[in-house]
């Protein structure tokens, strides 16, 4: 009978390191990145927190390329507050070899989540072509269900769920952001409640629009399927894009609730898009002032650069840093918060 | 007669960069990064905020090789709360060609600091042989009244300015940190009120022990003498050695009192040293903590990166990231605390 | 029938970005980071190359936790010359779950590696308790045949296959490198061909003296289950173990000679472990000279820092640095460079 | 009398670091950043080496706020090969505090750069209103005779030394690169030789033309006036302007005889201005190719990053980098190497 030593698949430190330093063994456990999460500092406002949270996201049990657990590692790693798996329930490309039903991902990843005191939500992702498109059902209590051959079923089973409706990248994969009747029809109908403004390396401005004309939420996630890091590089400064909720607690509950009301902005590439009260409230929250002399100085304690410019005048508010300007007079254009298409939030200090 | 174009003196932009681009001229203004202040963060506590200060400082008016404005700009853009200009009485290499006062480098530095909102203080470092050594008088009046023989008399003149002196460098030129009857006496006699633990690039463990045995505050400071990005390279990630002073408020009078009241800590490469309360409480200041489960989620919202043990056991918490551990039982030993030679804090969460 | 969209996995671009940048859709594409592979600078020396490689990897397959294309990305974008799949014969706590042969994850892995002109060795782990252990083949043809139940076998079965043998972690699990009759059995047998000096965060000073004493290549692997990046963080400047192999070519021809002639050394942490002549060459080769009047230029043209002392002298060579020193007399010792336990490389400039 | 310990300017360490660690005194001398020279990668080409030179510099001896020396430590540290003193004649600010003729500044930085093997070029600034405008006279012998109330003469009487005159920083101070008729004349006389593309934070498009219309040679100076890393912040990976100088040998002759022929490249914030040839053999000497099937492994041995396009492919070469592309077919646009206003390099692989 085969001896083996007993096994432990990575996990993440849940105890001290230890120091063992002598000939036989020297233990630079210590340096393990894994157990250190990073805080992204973006600042709350009216008694809300801001999460930081990504939607969408793949796994090898559908197209992805890493095990589930491991997304809830990188997430907690990266100083997320909340992600969503939501494999595609209709492309599997390993399930010759990964061979599980539509469950399975979430409720693995679910459990490292709660090791870690981190939110995971059950999600799925319908699958089709345009002009449906993708679209993520979030909250959902059984993704098994959702296999079935008319889409807009799937909504409505999801629904049954009390699932909420986000769609996908509406500009890929044709590079038009198009909005079809059917799109219409469902948020009429309640049925899609978020978008997604900017998905993993694009942004589609003509969405920019859409929260102040059908009130859908604009959300920024990677539908990730590789590792995080090989793609956005966190350690050199380059972060995924996120969705940030202003929700009343770091809970599920108060998650949905916000949701529901829509209390989100997106952000990836240092820009925000979104509701111009949030995007106001956001950079005030950020922004404090000071008065020197004559002069103000602005200290911007977020992790988010805020640029603005008023005519000719061209200032940078870098994160975590502090300038010193001449007050200027009347409003400036935010030149990284847009409420629309083209339309930069207008700040005044 | 010679037309000269008008010339400005290197100054930190108080208003907005310029957006000019054109064929004539491409302005990059807003990479400069001299407009842009750090914010190191150290909490408070006690209603006490956390001011960041080097009083320790020299310019080209002595053996520095800076004029005394760069003093004010490099402490403002390291993210510092207040400087001293100290330089020599007595060693003045330059002064065949910087012929001056013993004022005017204070002059210089302070109108520089009055445009930034920096707090600039005035000194001037007594200089002599051991036993004496070195010492800085801080809040004088007027720093050519000290220019006498006798050092002693020079120390009562600082004194009847008002003077809060500090005894640099004990263990400097020699290696030896030796504490001499003269140091006694001035002790004594309330005409020494702080010290060096740290200076420039090195530490005096000796000393550790002095704020407990003498009440005399610990001080870290640089004694710079080039540009400070030569040697301690902020940019990346080596901050100086700072006197951390837990103060009422942002301002000379309440800097003073504090320092009166010998409420600091010496802080550099990565090490604090000093009274016992003020180290707990900091070290409480920086670590939130929250329970996961049986764990315990610890967030350490300082810039200090926290080390410590309980016998094999390793605890590492860096700099504004968060951990998550097994809660330890009883105290644990913080490996770069000391509140003397050896003496390290014991720590409880 | 569901109409499904065309799908990609995620894969390296192997063409230019796309510049689109339109109201319909805007591409960061440049700014995914899987396109840009480090170089990671060590010089060779003799006519070789120092290739870099990891020779211990685990996937999905096993008890990892990723796709087994991802390793090849992970290495490729680190710089890395070549990795060997090891995944555990014995130990597949997914297998309920990845339903597969021991065949199926290198051959995921080599697809990949031959996209992007990356090396990928056939390997796989035998996988016992001590004091036998675990043990890497590299070069096999059929995983599928190693096995069976007896772990000598297992040897036979491999070497028949023409297998290059690499004792695995010689203190894990127990903290104690201890050499067990049936490691010099295997080794005077030729079927130990090397070891692991380093493994995954933890190093074993005992076996530093094994390529002198047993005349076996001293190794630094991963032995990585999960994406390499949550572990090391690269992008913060901390490389992962690594075998150094000073090769003639950049040929799987050439890396198998190589390593039959055990010219390898151990990499990590700073530190290298091995041959005394192959580490006096390396430093050599790292280390350029100039004399600048009675001073010695040193110009470190490597990626490794060199530390040195000589009695109470520190000399540290930064990796990519130049510093100017007064000529050492006589030999250095390398503080970094060990040829066995306790035993630092002498340096002579 | 009064009794003072030894003192030291701030120098660079030419001996090794003391290993002090007691109660006495703990050194960290080796985490002094002084001492570690920055090696900036730029190859050469047709027998040629690239020197990294900046030749417009002041000191406080004019209206800069550094002492001579720093102006050389600072160079030598971010590895340049060559800087120029060239303080104004007639514009000294401090000059009822720092008494001097016009040749002491270069005297104390060229003592400093024997000291350290470094190449100190002595000049000065002659400094009018426009038309005529700022001009550089290097190589000179006597700044000191440079100082007469006609321009025109002060040109002469340094051309009579020896001078190479570079005309400053064209677009300044009005934001117009004009050309005035006296720039004409004096080019036509041979008595200028070179001119400023980039300067400080700014550049002046129209005049990337000048090469080809003129034969005078580009460059990029600092024109710095306080410490270097206020203002570049050299460590977080910003680096200064430099004028890029194809020399056959690193000493002051091989420079000289470079500069007559014009044999330089203007390089700033990522971008190279000047004669199509050198720009071409540059990028040439810095991108290694290798063909990975039909693919093209393209290796970036330079500190520059190169940005290339075809219509709408966009190819990143990141500096030290490896990219796998498909190879393009025939010319693309270097998006970054200018050879006149708007005029970009064609390159083919």
């Amino acid at each position: 009978m085969r001896k083996i030593a007993l096994f432990f698949l990575l996990a993440m430190p849940f105890t001290a390191n230890a120091q063992l330093s002598n000939d036989d063994v020297h233990k630079y456990d210590h340096f393990n990145q894994s157990q250190y999460r990073n805080e992204i500092r973006i600042p709350g406002f009216d008694g809300y927190q801001t999460l930081k949270c990504d939607f969408h996201i793949h796994t090898v049990f559908s197209d992805g390329s890493v095990w589930p657990s491991v997304r809830v590692q990188e997430a907690w790693k990266e100083g997320l507050d909340a992600i969503a798996i939501t494999d595609h329930i209709e492309y599997r490309p390993h399930k010759d070899i990964v061979v599980s039903d539509h469950n399975e991902s979430y409720n693995i990843a679910k459990k490292e989540g709660d090791k870690l005191g981190f939110m995971v939500i059950k999600g799925a992702e319908i699958t089709r072509s345009k002009p449906l498109g993708h679209l993520n059902a979030l909250f959902i209590s059984d993704a098994n269900a959702l296999d079935v051959d008319d889409p807009l079923q799937a909504i409505d089973i999801a629904e049954a769920q009390g699932a909420y409706i986000i769609w996908n990248h509406p500009g890929w994969p044709d590079n038009k952001s198009t909005f079809y009747p059917v799109h219409g029809d469902l948020i009429k109908a309640g049925k899609i409640d978020a978008y997604e403004a900017y998905n993993y390396m694009e942004s589609y401005p003509l969405t920019f629009d859409w929260y102040a004309e059908y009130g859908i939420a604009p959300m920024a996630n990677t539908d990730i399927h590789g590792p995080i890091d090989i793609d956005y590089a966190y350690g050199e400064g380059w972060i995924r894009p996120m969705t940030l909720v202003f929700a009343t607690d770091r809970t599920e509950a108060a998650l949905r609730e916000a949701l529901d009301a829509k209390r989100t902005l997106a952000f990836f590439h240092g820009t925000l898009v979104g509701d111009k009260e949030y995007l106001s409230k956001l950079v005030g929250a950020s922004l404090e002032t000071r008065e020197v002399g004559e002069r103000l100085e602005v200290t911007n304690i977020s992790d988010i650069t805020y640029k603005m410019t008023k005519g000719d005048d061209l200032y940078i508010f870098p994160a975590g840093k502090t300038v010193l300007i001449k007050a200027p007079k009347g409003t400036l254009d935010v030149e990284n918060c847009f409420w629309g298409n083209g339309k930069k939030l207008q700040y005044r200090f």
